[in-house]
């Protein structure tokens, strides 16, 4: 006896073979027992009966989806620098004036909990409309000890709150604040000292994240980032290779990091590397088309040597305000030419590998029942339109 | 005594001077009597009592968003194409297996009302949930009187159905139906005898549209439909100028045209005529953005001009699937650097001034009451965020 059985549905499972991913069944049905996946498949297979049955006329079905790279815990917007900028402002200009991350990072440490937590659930519940059941949620935005704990306590208390999955990473190494006593090398000691043991303590870091820049962190100081995470039992990914390529796709790899983001600049060496090492590539339209980047992540590359890619919206205000997990489908076809099948596979089951995650964005027997249901005619059409929402439920463990 | 008043709202009346076009007021008050606003500007200057008090709790009030160029209604839809395209299939390959613009006039050709009223409804819904209040709908995709008529009706149906200010244009000059006797010289006979006429008797078409370019309909054959248009007592309007310089903008302008839309080959010359002549700038970054166009709209040479610009979603299944307004904001401020202020001028008053009417686009005593409400901190955000939708109420002729 099931729980609960979804019948008259159209299945992407995302569990197909190599040559059909996306794994299409006709006439299917979900089936799920105690929040988990007990059978996915045609209904005429269907093995017994279930206490609940939901007719979904025809609709489609998915894995939840995973927006695997998010920064959407933060205090203020940027839309006045925005606006500056398309009046002329230059970005010197603009940080003489108080703008850039160093707004973000001042109205973030003003925020108090229930501050942040309500200007995050906002945009959370835009993702989870679209059918989101998992979304990772970084810190970076404080620079402090206090600021990054409590954004991680934002990002903890959001889970429980809008019913979704919250994975969290600190990224304490987003940027050196600025005035701090010892430059880089010496707020990098308190990153590797003090924060991550911290972070790692309270429970409340999944991962550790850093940004592998010319204006953020050298690669040996991202090393020292590492290590201490691989220290306090923490896994690591990083912001790899984005405006300058710095080897940061090498070095994801070899320190065994869930996902190397961005890549824009990434070479060859460093994706074969990552595809070898099982490191996921993050890619992150949006912020190409908001900052109108013209270089766009070798994709050939990364088909050429296997290298599974996710997709994320990368939602932060300054790079990516971007609200929407849907548009960052049409975003990743449109702009990188992501095929249908890959751009699907990366905000299911290859974010739940960039995320480490083995029990969900696919549906399998065994899985987490975190189910999206939409009304569309084949799964395309979440590629294709821009803007609108086709999401019409969400199954989240089973409820 | 007014019917109905809202307070405590900050305005944007887009009816400021032109150094400030926004026109922002702080603790605003809207008043309506009959339909029409009856008082707009501070509570304090309020003149009198309402039957009907809101309070809006500090949201902003714009006037309601008009989308003033879409092909809204239509059958099927593009997705498969859209796939194969991402999967390496050429043009000429999608044309040969039956798709491109065809596929659609075959889908909407076999539509009854009612199928593509419902496909179309949804699509408008979208829209008038961030704070439409006028949509401008488009034929052109049955290419053949009845069609053509059916479309017409529908986009008619649609505006009573749904609650919205529907404004229509025949556009039969689309495109050359395949294998019609006697090419592309006898179908516009057939529109110029036939449909024309019909459209206007019928009182269906409040425009006439046509598609000049090289793939489409020549200047000479644009100016026998803009002529049937004036015998009809029609005004008209162009897509002129999208792929191609045919001196699309300056036969807008002589034509007394009330808008050219794409424009981004237009040369400064037609740009200089158009502003002379009253004719107003329609931008589509939607479309620059789905089909990855390098050329954009000279906004420059538009500016020094003084010609007025609106800015509409173009949405349609082929070239432009944009289902939100609020996204041809940000695509136009991302890819054509529009101004905050341009921008949202291109979706009120200059939208309006792109349909031919005065009534609205902007909040003044006397113009129609159709307002939207919004939860933002400054009108920024509007065109700042990618996806999500912080519109919170919409009004329709004080209703
Ligand atoms: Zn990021
Ligand atoms: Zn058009």
């Amino acid at each position: 006896m099931f729980d609960r059985v979804w019948l008259n549905a159209y299945l992407a499972t995302m569990d197909g073979p190599e040559d059909a991913p996306l794994g299409l069944v006709q006439d299917g049905a979900v089936a799920v027992r105690e929040g988990r996946i007990a059978y996915v498949g045609p209904r005429a297979g269907l093995p017994g009966p279930a206490a609940d049955t939901i007719d979904c006329d025809g609709a489609w079905i998915l894995p939840g989806l995973i927006d695997c790279h998010t920064h959407l815990v933060f205090g203020g917007d940027r839309s006045g620098e925005f606006q500056q900028r398309l009046q002329g402002a230059s970005y010197e200009q603009i940080a003489q004036a108080g703008g850039g991350i160093l707004s973000t990072m001042r109205a973030t440490r003003a925020a108090d909990d229930a501050a942040l937590l309500a200007a995050a659930a906002g945009r959370l519940r835009g993702l989870v409309a679209e059918g989101a059941t998992t979304v990772e949620i970084k810190s970076g935005y404080g620079l402090d000890l206090a600021t990054e704990m409590k954004m991680l306590r934002v990002a903890r208390a959001l889970g429980s709150a809008e019913g979704v999955g919250v994975v969290t990473a600190l990224l304490a190494a987003h940027a050196v604040p600025p005035g701090f006593p010892g430059g880089s090398d010496a707020y990098v000691d308190a990153v590797v000292r003090e924060m991550i043991p911290a972070a790692a303590r309270s429970g409340l870091a999944d991962a550790v994240d850093a940004f592998c820049e010319g204006i953020a962190f050298s690669p040996a100081q991202t090393a020292r980032v590492f290590e201490a995470a691989r220290a306090a039992g923490l896994p690591v990914k990083l912001h790899a290779d984005q405006l300058s390529d710095l080897g940061g796709a090498m070095l994801a790899a070899r320190s065994g990091a869930l996902s190397a983001d961005h890549l824009e600049h990434a070479n060859a060496h460093g994706l074969r590397a990552m595809a070898e090492a099982g490191t996921v590539a993050v890619l992150l339209p949006g912020a190409t088309y908001f900052l109108r980047e013209p270089r766009l992540p070798d994709i050939a590359a990364m088909r050429d040597c296997g290298l599974r890619m996710a997709l994320a919206t990368d939602m932060n205000p300054g790079s990516s305000p971007l609200r929407s997990l849907l548009l960052a489908l049409n975003l990743g076809c449109t702009l990188f030419r992501l095929t249908v099948s890959e751009a699907l596979l990366g905000v299911t089951r290859h974010a739940a590998a960039a995320l480490g995650l083995t029990d969900r964005g696919l549906l399998r027997a065994g899985a987490r029942a975190d189910l999206a249901l939409y009304r569309i005619h084949q799964p395309a059409e979440l590629c294709y339109w821009i803007g609108g929402n086709p999401c019409i439920g969400r199954v989240v463990g089973g409820e």
